[in-house]
């Protein structure tokens, strides 16, 4: 029984987030569908990340397992073609140890936040950035973020609704630059709280617009309150870009063309 | 009667190009709804450039009178209430002289067009990039397009429906280069041809994968014949992204932020 890992980009758009429900449309059931479609099979796949309703991913990383051998670029080629139109793609697909698992083995995560900084609203990145009419300082932004970094109880910038069972997270990269018209925030940790990238990142929001100093988001963090979190910043701007893996499947990225 | 100019974006998908038609969704439809709105005038614009449909802009120049004076950001801001939600922003407005004309001022034209060259079909950029699945050689195109700068007949490159007097234009800039997963080409030129940077594109794509030399590309030029073009590149990735004037429309990008 061969296991296949993908590597998945997607618009989260049309979707209720990641996750399978019943009768709402969803990245795994689509997935699970073009799996289906091409091999016959009804399973469950298992996801690197479990994006939110409207959160986008470049680089998401999903396994599963099939009773046969399939090549892998067979299995990226089958997958694109059962899920035409939809805004999902498999960039790449490889075999992997049977003990490999897109969710437990991971060993980073890293998301990428974009803010639309402008007065106008977005058209050409409608539904891809948090429009923020309000001019924000990139580098006070950047200053607070430090203040995130490290091993920290993260219950101030996690939703009341997490399942984890604990608030403790080490969080490895908080970066914020200024990208022409945009700000983009760069966050890399080994897992994530629910909804803490778009805690942090409206929290980050409120310094970059001066409401706050980067003082006050260290108290936020050290309150370990949710009432002290910030704005929550929303979907649209969210994208899984990068899941780390020791070691990495083999995906290949020209190999087969 | 004031005129005034504006710098506008628009994702090019769900309309029959820039020019208004009757009862068509076309980009100069809505802007012009959008100043009767706040206006209560009826008028037409004149724009940069007139793009076909499904082709985008990031930086479009259009010029209008009005009766009334407005500030520009209240002009601005106003136009963009009244374009929610569709995907046309008005990035920055400016007063500009009464003899400016976003079309006949116009020094340069630029254009980008973008090029996803992977197996798996666009996700995220569904829309915005042309998917050429066989492997593109990047330095081949460029090679092959430098064939092209200067001043020539570009007939070849002309759509069999251009209305322009004269097939001469000089072109200035023809760049290809590889970014990730997309391979980029910018062309600028003081005008371009109906088709020209498609036709250009798709040619080069020949190049590209290899089925036509560089050596092919200047002779089809020479040609100067349209049956001797390569394929035409299709809209979705073609984005006007700059106009120079001489002087510029004082577009001040953080200004009344």
């Amino acid at each position: 029984m061969p296991r296949y890992s993908c590597l998945v980009e997607y618009d989260g758009r049309p979707y209720k987030g990641f996750q399978a429900q019943d009768n709402l449309p969803t990245v795994q059931g689509s997935l699970e569908r073009a799996i289906l479609g091409f091999s016959g099979e009804t399973l469950r796949i298992t996801a690197a990340g479990r994006t939110d309703t409207g959160v986008h991913a470049s680089g998401q990383v999903i396994t599963f397992d099939l009773p046969k051998t399939y090549r892998p670029d067979v299995v990226r080629d089958a997958m694109n073609a059962y899920l035409i139109p939809e805004p999902i793609a498999v960039r790449e697909a490889a075999i992997v140890d049977d003990d490999f698992s897109a969710r437990f083995s991971a060993t980073g995560r890293m998301y990428l936040y974009r803010i639309l900084n402008r007065r106008a609203p977005p058209a050409l990145e409608q539904g891809r950035v948090w429009h923020v009419k309000k001019p924000l300082d990139a580098e006070v932004m950047a200053d607070a973020a430090q203040h995130l970094i490290g091993r920290h109880d993260f219950t101030t910038f996690r939703d009341t609704e997490c399942q984890a069972a604990s608030p403790i997270k080490t969080l490895d990269i908080a970066r914020v630059k200024r990208v022409g018209e945009e700000i983009h925030l760069v966050f890399a940790s080994r897992s994530f709280l629910h909804r803490q990238v778009r805690s942090m990142t409206g929290t980050l929001v409120e310094a970059g617009i001066g409401r706050w100093t980067a003082a006050d988001v260290k108290a936020a963090l050290e309150a370990r309150d949710r009432r002290a979190c910030g704005q929550v910043a929303p979907p649209e701007g969210l994208c899984l870009t990068h899941v780390t893996f020791e070691p990495e499947p083999d995906f290949e990225s020209r190999s087969s063309i």
